[in-house]
């Protein structure tokens, strides 16, 4: 794998070609086999201006691995309501050392305004409805974990597509690695400028190798979902799930409305990566850290 | 002191034995003395969905002078609120590399249905009215230190007996370790399922070697305890400490009331341990992580 | 440069000779050099009260690059909303081991009546209307480090004179350094005890070496400046720079409102030292814990 392209920062998949993809991937190998460079002396700063617990525990998790010191910004919110923006919020992290800085935040594109005069390495951990291009990648390399590769797979990405941004990650990248990508939803949460391809659960079950649940964001929902109702229309029940074939996984960005989009039992289940997917995040996370901070992308 | 039985959680003073406690403390001499093990590589998440500082600072430093690192768990509220379970949360951290999860939460037994599943150590750091183990051993230790012994020991528990994890095991452990222990409260806080011995205060200070002082909790009393009235009745004054025995001791979990559970002036006097406990406090949350982690319990 | 007194906390600049202030930029200049120590073992409490982004910050990695480790006090507040009081909070610091406790909070003169008890050092990062002194030296670093020397430099502050700590330290110790200070402000954000030479904008870019411009807290008014209008008369424009004399500079303690201390586009010209005041932030500050916990102040 030749190196494709030198750059500092991940913002969005959109960035990534297949051969930057495979190239995390190929980190992350090695990070699993052992070979865990150190950053000691260096610094990241987690900015997370929207509620996180999973992501930003995992970033914590891969930056102290790999021997970077953290700095706690819960304060930099009170900093923005200020006034302050994000610009000079990022550049004074650069002033006072900091290296990598990961930040969720709710403006699409904000964070490539800010990018081009950034001495730091920017890591997209979430944009609003934008991207989440990091959980993209775990989720990407959870697949490619189990089948080894994404050419001619059938993968069903089902849940509220409207909202999600790993949706649009997800289904934009496993496209251009070619896998094939099918939709399941309600219909007043289709996304037209996502995909036409929508097919009912009971066709995903039957067809994909991977199915890939979304959370059902109750808190972005005025009106509670009749749970069990979705489950029955559109969840992956007990019934469902064995109907699905032998060596295909199910996935879950978590945390996981159990008995909404999954019944409960399945969440630990055979064919179920949700907490390998978690694991594989801190590998992936750890993968992107060292390849923006060492140049290797 | 041989092993008594292997377990990696701590959830109640009700599993351990009394050879456990002294192999805790046994490790807490060893700490005194120099030998800290290092578990560098490994990694503690506190997780307070109630507010605490002293316990939560206790651990912080506990865990960082053994070289595990930490992860900033504030954000767990907010994945608890979108409705995950503690059980998920705490899967998560086992996923994402977490050893040691210390846990303050309000629901008496939940982490007792919990930690069956789990492959991490699990530390109750206080569930609501039920127990608080490490605050207990921590009192214990500080009473051990003084006497070298518990057999026969007269120990008073004095204040809100029926809001106060700390008072319910202290008491069971004291009295499995050879005490004798009494009560002092106000007749609406008396608890007979606690205990039946109440004494006065005077009482108390005249026969007692130990004096533990519970915190009054304000926040959670509707009509705030008229202070200098409860300090003459139920609290250690000047006068009162001046009757206690020349080798006795003050105990209290902080934070203090000045001028409520007890006189200010006697906050820092000779017999006071109070902020002796603390000290102890570190020392001995890392012997129970130290004692978790290698099995050594 | 003798030592001049032995002294453990930082409190306010009025402690400070001037034989302190070049002591603590000796030490700077020797860590810009790379003469790190390592106070690997010891611990720090970073405790803000009032809301902060890069003083805790900037603390944070000025302790980490000296090998400190840091513990999380944001559940401090919730002890000190139980009645715990400031000196009890710092006292359980020392109790569990904090070496240097960093407290900001709103109390002009609880920390000196704090400190004279405690055995840990104790510095003040900012309290209330009164001072904040890292943030002073790290000014004066700023100027010191362009200019060689204070004697006879004119220096003018301008801004929220009636709000600002920083302005109170500033002029202070300028004076007492050998520098000319003078004032620009609206009339009704004069401060009769703090000076009586004042004078406008347009004298003080013709006059000045060094411009400090203070922070508008809008947080603090009730009724919002008319912001146009207030850069204007009383803020930096283009045409105001253009006027200031070839070797002078700009000074901000940040966040800057763009557009109203001073027009957007001069944050990081030629002159502005906006930004290298952070990065000197964090020098200054690793030269003060090094000075109180070795004891070279």
């Amino acid at each position: 794998m030749t190196k494709v392209l030198s750059r500092k920062h991940l913002l969005s998949m959109k960035h990534l070609a297949n051969a930057d993809i495979y190239r995390i991937f190929e980190i992350a190998k090695d990070i699993e086999a052992g070979h865990v460079p150190s950053f000691h002396g260096k610094f990241a700063a987690n900015l997370f201006l929207e509620p996180s617990t999973r992501t930003k525990s995992s970033f914590q998790v891969a930056e102290r691995k790999l021997g970077l010191d953290l700095i706690d910004l819960e304060g930099a919110t009170s900093s923005l309501t200020k006034g302050e923006t994000l610009y000079d919020t990022l550049k004074t992290m650069e002033a006072i050392g900091v290296d990598v800085a990961v930040v969720r935040q709710s403006e699409v594109g904000l964070l490539n305004s800010c990018a081009g005069d950034l001495n730091l390495s920017l890591i997209n951990a979430g944009d609003g409805c934008g991207e989440h291009p990091t959980q993209c990648l775990l989720d990407l390399y959870t697949i490619y974990e189990h089948f080894g590769q994404f050419e001619g797979l059938e993968v069903a990405i089902a849940g509220d597509l409207k909202h999600s941004r790993v949706a649009r990650s997800n289904a934009f990248a496993l496209e251009q690695l070619g896998a094939h990508v099918s939709f399941v939803t309600k219909p007043e949460w289709e996304d037209r400028s996502l995909a036409t391809n929508y097919i009912t659960m009971d066709e995903a079950v039957d067809r994909c190798d991977a199915l890939m649940l979304l959370r059902i964001q109750h808190e972005r929902h005025e009106q509670s979902t009749a749970d069990q109702s979705y489950l029955e229309q559109y969840g992956l029940t007990k019934a469902r799930e064995a109907r699905m074939g032998p060596n295909s996984i199910i996935l879950h960005p978590a945390p996981v409305n159990r008995g909404v989009e999954i019944d409960s039992d399945l969440v630990e289940s055979d064919k179920s990566r949700i907490f390998r997917q978690m694991t594989n995040g801190v590998t992936i996370r750890m993968a992107i850290i060292q390849a923006l901070l060492k140049g290797e992308l």
